[in-house]
């Protein structure tokens, strides 16, 4: 969408972190437009980008007079700004002392024990040979080890309750979903679908209607 | 503080995750107690302590019946229930949707680009020596210039306001605390000093008596 008042969102589709922006805009049922930045040109690091964010990262995003970075940052915004304006999913469960804890908490494992492991098989896998770089095959392995082992812990859990948080879809499954996108399109979709619970859980989020539409955005060519 | 009703604190002050919490507790002014882990006998893998976080990390906490893990969720729990209980400073901004964004965009700022540069040169000028392995200056070397690039935008930015979301203290700031405070101890406090609004900024923070209370618990021999 997009239109006068509509959040514009710098960066590019096929990124994981712009992704998870998008798909918060889609669930909060917010106008938005995308605003492709040139990566191959390094345009964030422009001095056009830089004073959206001064690490020259994407995603940036304009809503009004508010300029903000980082894709946390932008999802809460979004999601508080948006969803409680517009009747959209509650996914920060903020009304909620305890519930809004463990949706925290799942942000940060996601940041601190899957991103980790997964990023680096994504990059390898997905992204260094879209620009036609060799993959490095140790790296993929031991990222590999590392992220079965968190899926181990994801796949326990996900056996007591449907959503990493609780019986409630939350921004910290969908925080899972851009670099899982691209795994599932790889030999390592297998780490995902080894665990029962894991792959009911991706099968679930994979069928909403806001991720169906974003993960539409993404590059899907086999890889 | 402890007490019948006091959050039960798991792990070590002298981490900085550990420690980040702890400055929350006493910003707020909740009774707690530390019970100390044995990190050496990695008792935070023991099941124990699996049971309260899967991941085996520290801190993990308990309050009433909840049980938390992850600095910054606990964090969060901590100023929503005990700030806005007590009185204690807002250092979420929660009730102002653009100071709390700047709030979330700070903390991941030190997530993705102050941690992953000074974790590694507070390892390995603190932490190893601690424990009698040798440093390896070519990894400080290298991440001492990519923390020296990312205070230079927190010192442009710092030029223009007192804290980092803005003219106001918030968990963003307290998030730099616990691994800085180690900086400071070594000859890479230079890279913090060598910024004048940086070392201001720095200065404020220092000088916070909950800050102060926390340092006090942690390893101060000169390195």
């Amino acid at each position: 969408m997009a239109g006068g008042g509509a959040v514009k969102v710098y960066g590019a589709a096929a990124s994981p972190y712009v992704a998870t922006v998008l798909m918060c805009l889609e669930e909060a049922g917010a106008a938005y437009e995308v605003i492709h930045l040139d990566m191959a040109a390094r345009e964030q690091n422009a001095p056009h980008h830089l004073a959206r964010n001064p690490f020259g990262t994407i995603p940036a995003i304009e809503d009004g007079e508010l300029t903000l970075f980082k894709s946390r940052a932008i999802s809460r915004y979004v999601l508080r700004k948006y969803s409680n304006a517009g009747g959209g999913a509650d996914l920060l469960r903020e009304g909620n002392l305890e519930e809004a804890a463990m949706v925290d908490a799942w942000l940060e494992a996601e940041a601190h024990q899957y991103h980790p492991a997964i990023s680096h098989i994504v990059r390898q896998c997905v992204f260094l040979p879209m620009i036609g770089s060799a993959r490095d095959q140790r790296v993929i392995d031991e990222h590999a080890g590392k992220l079965r082992e968190a899926l181990r812990a994801y796949d326990a859990l996900l056996g007591e309750r449907a959503y990493l948080a609780g019986d409630f879809v939350s921004l910290a499954d969908l925080a899972h979903v851009g670099f899982t996108h691209y795994l599932m399109r790889t030999e390592y979709a297998a780490l995902v679908e080894e665990r029962a619970n894991v792959k009911a859980w991706w099968e679930r989020l994979s069928a909403r209607p806001a991720v169906k539409k974003v993960a539409a955005l993404m590059p899907t060519a086999d890889i």
